[in-house]
This record gives structure tokens, sequence and C-alpha cells, in this order.
């Protein structure tokens, strides 16, 4: 076969893919390069095989954060540099390809079609999807560059090194405005706890790559024009949710650790407290630093509880950020609101929203929820299995959580957890960060078409019945 | 004011009342009356006062079977007596009231009207609801007389006293098949933990009265008739659903506490192990009785969480237990398949479900689960303002959530609580028992036509937007 027709073939295998299976394909290509890269001598020590490789690459291409090396002992630059580089591609490229995906229902369209879809083009303003992905990129550039500067300028002066300093910075920006919490020391920001600008400047890298590029382009636009504008539902649904939980996090943590006396606080001043508090509320939701260890012995069982719920809700849809996102959980909070008060129809804002949304919202939260269940389970007999019982259920559970939800908070779990509990962690990673739903339409549109039929039969088919609840 | 006048205003006010309103007020009277009664010398010993005779009460009226003080001892058997009277009216009388209501959605109708509206009682068969309410009677008095004969014949021969052999066999019924779990022993069923007999017995009536009267009802008359008709979705749904928790409660039990080591297991032969699995399953939902002494010790972390998880779920509508319903978790499951499926209707068994029930079981498990967070948030501010910390939050979230599904299983909390976080207890029983749809129904329908004012409005003036989950 000459050489043209097969490029075309390949081309052609390419272009049928759905978006969701361009998705995990990629997602998978670009796992293997980072492990065969971070493996070779050029990227790292004798103490990373293949395996710690693989999860590293794993951790970083799904923005987790979990690990099970010491990035900055174990990883030279040029290591950290791919690291980096996978962090990069992990966080924008799905941020990229959700707010793509954000438009419209995910349906049997190759990637080629949407992409070339007219009518698909108003959700992305004027300049259509390749100015989209462009605005993203640019977002991003700017974002990291103005916080990678603060941070060299103001915030870690106390290394002495230039160039160490620099590519602290540069590697903290891109970390934390991608939600990944890789840091390069092994105590993550730790040292810089009493730190207020160091905190501020991750905080506000964190949120904004965790609101998404819809908020942040609508938020940009309005403030050059001035005008009255309003900001979309959406914006304004995920600003106030973001703000919300934050708030609720930081006054829990406040609450569960003051008052309840987990040792986390002790020490510290009234003010390093509530930085603190409002540091690993922003955190939890998903970023994964912390400025305090963390271990079931220092913290209390409703703190812990706490920062599962924090960790397991994320960050908003279109972001950088992990779990079941924030308008998910508005979806289902309007929802019960409005049954509580015996409507039918789900008003979030003085807007009506349709049925689909909530149940939508509804199948990813109790999915991922049995989905980390399943996880815990299995990490709980395996560990069992193999005689050591080191862990309790709440820590696997917790640490399975920051995996889903690709947080990377660990109670110090993950190392010594065998291959086995890492295997399940990294298939957590890779399931939570691409979204169970998103994997899920990848598998069911490979058979399309049947679907469809199947579908439309049943909508006939089935008589209405009512159920008694 | 003449006499006929004011009978007939009193009568007014009473008719005035809507269904849910009726419930509540009914509720709180016969708590009130309950307290009276047991706190007298006639009922109880003196070391029952007016507030554990109100927490008994409250307990009985609600099902629940959490106690303050030995049933056995502290009470006459007029109180006794009393207790069971208490547990009959609760127990049946909102089995009556919820079969009732399940035929339509609850709206501003006074009660008069709606036991007169001829359309309803097609719901209830040719009968009307008369004869709903005299066959709700009649299936409890025959399934618990014939559970009291089988005990006293059989499970219950080692007490010698006849006489208290047959109050013994009639209690236990009456509280089984009501889901109450009040025992007149202090260990609950212990001493019956290797007797067969007296297990199935108290698991059948448990189940009996938890499967709720259509259902029950739908069975026996299915069996009369020998014919080919199908039993109801709702029926079906029903029974499926509580053999699947079951299961699942049971091989959960077994594989968190044999292959974790929990130690509730411990010294037993593997057919006792598999019974006490199979009535452990069985009277978290909801009745409460239990074979096996629990506490945080002798039960794994992941045992402690499933068990929550039944009781969280909690018997059938329309059944004498509580919980947010095993409908309610059939529907959210249902719709949850659907989402992964990419379908937006959502289908049970081949029928498709309105959006509103998917809806509605949504606020409803919402709802709960805000609600017991916020009971085991405020025991755990109190127990920690107290000084005190003698129970984990664990602890304290299993007993609100024992209290609000009406089951009754204790950790050894309740007692110990302290008057404020008892009180806590006593709201989340009657909240729980009542369920807090009914319970805001109440309160909505003070105002009914200002809401449906409202909520015409609504309908009209809301726009329609989407929101990206
Ligand atoms: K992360
Ligand atoms: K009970």
């Amino acid at each position: 076969m000459p050489l043209r027709q097969a490029i075309e073939r390949s081309q052609g295998w390419h272009r049928r893919l759905t978006v969701p299976q361009f998705t995990v394909v990629t997602g998978l290509l670009v796992i293997l390069l980072g492990t065969l890269l971070l493996a070779t001598p050029l990227c790292s020590s004798s103490k990373v095989g293949l395996w710690e490789a693989l999860f590293t690459a794993t951790s970083a291409i799904t923005v987790t954060g979990l690990s099970i090396i010491d990035v900055g002992a174990d990883l030279t630059t040029a290591g950290q540099l791919v690291l980096a580089m996978m962090i990069l591609a992990g966080g924008l490229g799905l941020m990229a390809i959700t707010t793509f995906l954000q438009g419209f229902v995910v349906k049997g369209t190759g990637l080629r079609r949407r992409l070339d879809r007219g009518q698909t083009l108003d959700e992305f303003g004027v300049g259509g999807v390749g100015s989209t992905f462009r605005g993203i990129a640019a977002t991003a550039a700017l974002v990291i560059l103005v916080g990678a500067l603060v941070l060299y300028g103001f915030g870690f002066s106390d290394i002495p090194d230039r160039g160490e300093r620099l590519w602290a910075s540069v590697f903290h920006s891109i970390s934390a405005y991608n939600n990944a919490g890789f840091g390069l020391w092994s105590d993550s920001l730790e040292r810089y706890h009493d730190n207020v600008l160091v905190n501020a400047v991750v905080m506000v890298l964190i949120v904004m790559g965790g609101l998404g590029w819809r908020v942040t382009s609508d938020l940009a636009s309005q403030g050059v024009r001035r005008g009255r504008r309003r900001l979309s539902l959406h914006t304004r649904l995920v600003l106030r949710t973001t703000l919300l939980l934050v708030v609720f996090g930081t006054l829990g943590l406040a609450l569960t650790e003051w008052l309840n006396r987990g040792e986390v606080f002790i020490g510290m001043a009234w003010r390093e407290r509530w930085m603190t508090a409002l540091f690993e509320s922003v955190t939890a939701r998903t970023a994964g630093f912390t400025t305090v260890p963390f271990s079931l012995e220092n913290i209390t069982d409703s703190g812990t509880l706490l920062l599962m719920a924090l960790m397991f809700i994320g960050a908003s849809p279109g972001g950088t950020g992990g779990g079941i996102k924030t308008t998910t959980v508005a979806a289902l909070m309007a929802a019960t609101r409005s049954t509580m008060r015996g409507r039918d129809a789900v008003v979030i804002r003085n807007r009506e929203i349709p049925d689909k949304v909530v149940l939508r919202a509804l199948g990813i939260t109790v999915a991922s929820l049995l989905f980390v269940l399943a996880m815990a389970l299995l990490l709980s007999i395996a560990s069992n299995l193999n005689g050591a019982e080191p862990f309790t259920f709440l820590e696997m559970l917790f640490t399975c959580i920051s995996a889903f939800a690709t947080v990377g908070l660990d109670l110090g779990v993950t190392e010594q957890l065998g291959r086995f509990g890492q295997a399940v962690l990294m298939l957590g990673m890779f399931v939570g960060r691409l979204g169970i739903l998103l994997l899920l339409s990848a598998i069911w549109e490979v058979m399309t078409r049947e679907q469809i039929h199947i579908h439309r039969q049943n909508r006939i088919g089935y008589p209405r019945e009512d159920l008694y609840v």
C-alpha cells in the first residue's frame, strides 16, 4: 500500500473518533509517552522505575498530585520539566475539551464534523472554536506568568539561588493554575504556612483555574466593556457556589478543628489559623497543596468528613479541577429546594432548569459515589487479604476520593499501599479526571447507531407509570 | 357561647386541617398523652421522670426504639401496655396515613374533603378509604397474632411463667411488625442469638411490616385469585429492592466483618454467622432489634458505614418502617442508570418514570442527608462545649441516623448524651418519622392560597436556561 494511502487511512481513523473517544485515546497515549520519558536516566534517579514513572505520569496528566516519589529529589530538572508539560497538557487539554463539549449534548458525531459544525460555533462567541482554544491558552499563559513573577519577586524570596527560585516559581504557578498540587518540596507548601503572599497567590491561581475559561472570560469581557451586560447564569452560579463552598469550608474547618480540638491548628496565632482554614478549604477543591501536615491523628473525624465532601464536590466544569463539580451540587441543591417547596420545576436564580440537567447531575453524583466506594472497598479487601491492616476505612476512602476527584491530598496512604492499591488509585484518577459520563459516552458511541435505534424504540415502547416515594 | 356552637367550631377547626397537619397535631397530642401516662406511678418506677417519659413516648410513637430507660425493669406491666399501644398507634397510624396519601400529590385540600372525594377512592380499590383502613388493621391483627402464637408456642419456650411468656410474645410481635425495636429485655434479643425460630419469626414480622399494606395486599390478592394478573410496578419494585438490600446487607456485613476482622462474629459457627449477618441486615432497615452487642470497638469502620447506609435507606413507603425508603433509592438508581446510558427518560422495569418522581426522591434524599448531618453537628458541638469528648463523630452520626430513620440501633450513645442531645434526637425521630416532605407540606399548606398564587406566577415568569454540569 502506498504511503499516502496509509496516511490517509490513519487520518481517517483519527477523524472517525468522537471527542470523548479522542480524549480517552489521547490521554492514554500521553500517559504512555510520559511514563517512558520519566523512566529514562535523563529525567529521574534510579529510584524511579517504570511503575513509579507510570504512577507519576498518570498523576500528572490527571493533575492529581498523589505521588509515590519525591518530585524534588527523584526527578532531574529535565524530569520536572516533563512533569510540568504533562500537567499543562492534562490541565489545559481537558479544560479545552470540556469547554468545547459544554455547548451541546454528546451524541455520536465525529470530531471533525463537530469542529466544523457552524451551529455550535455560537457557543464559543464570534471567533468560533479556534479562538476559544487560543483564548484558553492565552489566559493560562498570562495568569501563570503573573503568578510566577509574583512568586519569584516576593513569595519565594527566601530561596537564594536565582535559577532555583525562578524554576520553583514557574513550576508552582503551573501546578497551582492547573489544580495539580505537585510541588518541588516533599512537604508541599508547609514551609510557607505563615507567608500571606504565597498563600494568597496560590489560592488565586487555584481558584482562577478552577472556575473554568467560560467564567473567567465572561468576567473579563464584562470588565472590559464596563457595560450593564448581565453575567450568564452559568457564571453567576459558578461564582456563587464557589464562594459559598470556600466560606462553608473555612468556617467548617474552623468549627471542627478548633471547637473539636483537632491538633492541626495548635500553636498558631488566630490570623494564621484563619488563613490556614481558608487555604485548606480552597485547596481541598481540588488543588491538593497543603500548608499543614494532615493525618487522622491530628484532624477530627468531622474535619475529615468535611474535607472529603469538599474534595468530592471539587471545582467547576470546564476548569482545571476535578470532582463532581460545583454546578452539579448547585443543581442538586436547587432541586431539593424546589421539592421542599412543593414545586415541580427546578428554579435557580429565577431561571427554570430543565429536568434532564438535574437528572444528569444526579447520575454523575450517584455514579461517582458508587465508584469511589467500590475503590475503597477494593483497597480495603486487598489490604486485609495481605494480612496487614495499616489503614482504617476512612483513610482508604479519603485517599480514593482524593484520587477520583484528582485532589492529591494524602494522609500518608499512597506510598505504602502496594501495587494493586496503587493501580486502583491510577484507575480512579483516570476515570475521575475524564468523568464517568464522558468515559461512558466514549464507550456508548462505539455502538452509536444501535443505541439511537434502541433509544427510539424505548421512547415509544415504555408506558409511563407512577411510583410512590 | 352555647356549648353546641363551641363544639361545632372546634369540629370545624379539626375539619379544616389538611392530612399532614392532622398527622402532626395528632402525633404531638399522642406524645403528650403518652408522656403523662408513662410518668405516673401506675406505669413506671421512680426512675422515670417526665423527661424519661417524654423521650420514651416520642421513641414509641415514632417506632424508633432508642431508649434511656430499661423497659423491662422501669415500666410496670401497665406501662408496657401503654408503650405497646403507642407503638401500634404510631406504626399503624402512619401506615394508614401514608398509604392514604400515596394516591395523590399533597396539595391544600382539607381532610374531610379529601376523605370524601370520590375520584381518589379508586386508589384504594372498590371499598374505598374505610375498607383500606379496615384492611390495614385486620392484616396487622392477623400477622401480629400469628407471630405472637409462634413465639409463645416455640420461640420463647425457655420462659417458665406462662403469663410472662404470653406478654413477651405479644409485645415483641407488636414491636417487630411495627418496626419499633422495643424489647422487654435490656440486651434486645441477644439471648436468642442462636435460636433460628425467634430469628426467623422476628425477621418475617419486620419485613412484612416494612413492605407496606399496598404490597402485602397486592401479594395476598394475587395469591387468592391465582390468576395471571401482574403485580403493580410499585409492588414489584418494593419486593425487588427489599430483596436486593437484604442480600447486599448480609453479604456486605459478612465481607466487612469477616474479611476485615471485626469482632462481632468471633466465636460463632458458620451457620450462626450467616444467620446473624442476615438478621442484622434485616433489622438495620429499620426495626432496630439486635442479636449481637454493637459498638465501634467490635465492628469495623466499613461495617459501621454499611449499617448507616442500610439504616438511612430504611423500609418501604406505606410501611411501618422509616428511612428515606426503598423506592426512593430505586428511583435514584434508575435515574443514574438512565443517565449513564445517555437516556433522557428514567426507565424502571420497562416503565417510564415521570421526572417529578425522581426529583422528589432526590429532594427527600438530600434534605434527609443534610438534616442528619446538622443533627450530628449539633450533638458534636454540644458535647465539645460540655468539655467532655466521649464519642467520635461517627458514633454521633450513627446515632442521629438511627433516630432519624427510626431504627433504634444504639452504640451506647443515647443514654449518656445529656438532655440537649436527647432533645436533638427526639426532634430527629419526629421529623424523620413524618418525613421532611410531609412535615413541610403541613407548614406550606397553612399558606396554601398564597403558595398557589406564587407557584402559578413562577411557572409563567421564569425563563428556562440551560446549565452545564
Ligand atoms: K490536584
Ligand atoms: K425501630
